[in-house]
């Protein structure tokens, strides 16, 4: 039976070695402030897919390709000159973005998700779908990566809160934890009882706020709002997030 | 007053990145199991000196050139073909290592010391000297980094726990911790009252105890038992860890 348990494994900063193998693993990718979280909020709000790239020119030049595409992402947390979106998960409504195809360019979470593009399964989790996630990747079978795609290579707080959540979520199911996976699940215990006063004291939440994104880093702090599992894909010869 | 508060940052892995600068702070490598548990037990029964080396022909040939110094190691937990000593701390005791001169190659403690060899000071900590390093580092001045060692640049709890009892010693002088050192201090606060039977559970404690190691695992998991502080210097023109 030992053999055949389901193994679950974190990557604390995008540069972690991991103890499985993403290629053969399902993987979430986790960018609580913000790009995770706009992606699903985007997703539930029924935009037709996100198209995540990393840098502004390249943006520009996927959002033309793809056109009619809006063209949305930030740059040190701000939306950059010409685009029609920002990062803030808050534009991204029904009015803004049903039936769209988005192009966002974000800073980590966007190179996260190129760093594990090779993954056997691929999605994008933020505290708004923890849940949701943790139980399609459960329905998977597989063994499973939860990345906290921090800053700059960096490890983010509120990154591993939200995959110690997803943690004590898989654990009830018998999957057998790494040590990191064990660290986050603590993270997430330490602060369950009020996940939005512990986002806010993270390094990260911190600069977003001082930008003047307390909004933001409230809304992004909510767990399990919405119902929604971002999964990557390939449309159009990219790589693209759709609805699972 | 903010400005000049001393900020304390944690590296996860050996290869996440830091908020700080290594250059500029007071650096202590972790490997709780056990080449920092091993050298910390060393310096104690008084070696004069220990040069930590990457691998074992070049633990051999550094032991020639050295001479007199005994050989010591391990290459997957054990005591390589002709080496004096095995890395079990337990076989450290004064009458095996007073007076000498020993190098010492281990895998992943040893890689550490070497990736953080250009810091502005370089020392080495374990469980069984957590605070007096902590004091030591404290006593410097400047801004720290505690570098979890871990395996194979994956993450080990145990170095974390570590790294969280000082993390726990130094905000008592009002340092200011980046996120992972907050993750650090929550590791170690979720299993303080069991360091023992925590420290069992991790993963490479789990392989040690499977390979024979039980006793070692437990000896490293004392908390505070050496009042010892190992710092790198230069010795005979290579990197070699006194006591401070």
């Amino acid at each position: 039976m030992n053999g055949t348990r389901v193994k679950l494994d974190v990557a604390l900063t995008i540069d972690s070695a991991t103890v499985l193998s993403h290629t053969e693993s399902a993987v979430a990718v986790i960018d609580v402030l913000r790009a995770t979280s706009t992606v699903s909020k985007a997703l539930h709000s029924k935009a037709s897919s996100v198209f995540p790239v990393s840098g502004l020119e390249a943006a520009k030049e996927a959002a033309m390709t793809l056109a009619p595409a809006l063209l949305c992402g930030e740059r040190l947390g701000v939306r950059p000159e010409g685009f029609d979106l920002g990062n803030s998960p808050l534009e991204y409504g029904e009015d803004a973005v049903a039936g769209k195809k988005l192009v966002l360019a974000t800073t980590n979470g966007t190179k996260a998700l190129d760093r594990y593009s090779d993954a056997r399964l691929l999605t994008a989790a933020s505290l708004l779908n923890a849940t949701a996630v943790a139980e399609y990747l459960l329905s998977t079978g597989r063994d499973m990566i939860l990345v906290c795609a921090g800053q700059d290579g960096t490890f983010g707080a509120e990154d591993a809160i939200c995959a110690g959540m997803m943690v004590e979520r898989m654990i009830k199911e018998g999957v057998l934890m790494t040590d990191p996976a064990w660290m986050a699940l603590t993270a997430y215990r330490a602060c369950r009882h009020d996940l939005a006063g512990s986002i806010k004291k993270c390094d990260h939440a911190g600069y977003l706020i001082e930008e003047g994104f307390e909004q933001d880093v409230e809304y992004c702090s909510k767990a399990d709002i919405l119902n929604v599992v971002p999964v990557a894909t390939v449309l159009e010869g990219r790589t693209a997030v759709v609805r699972a």
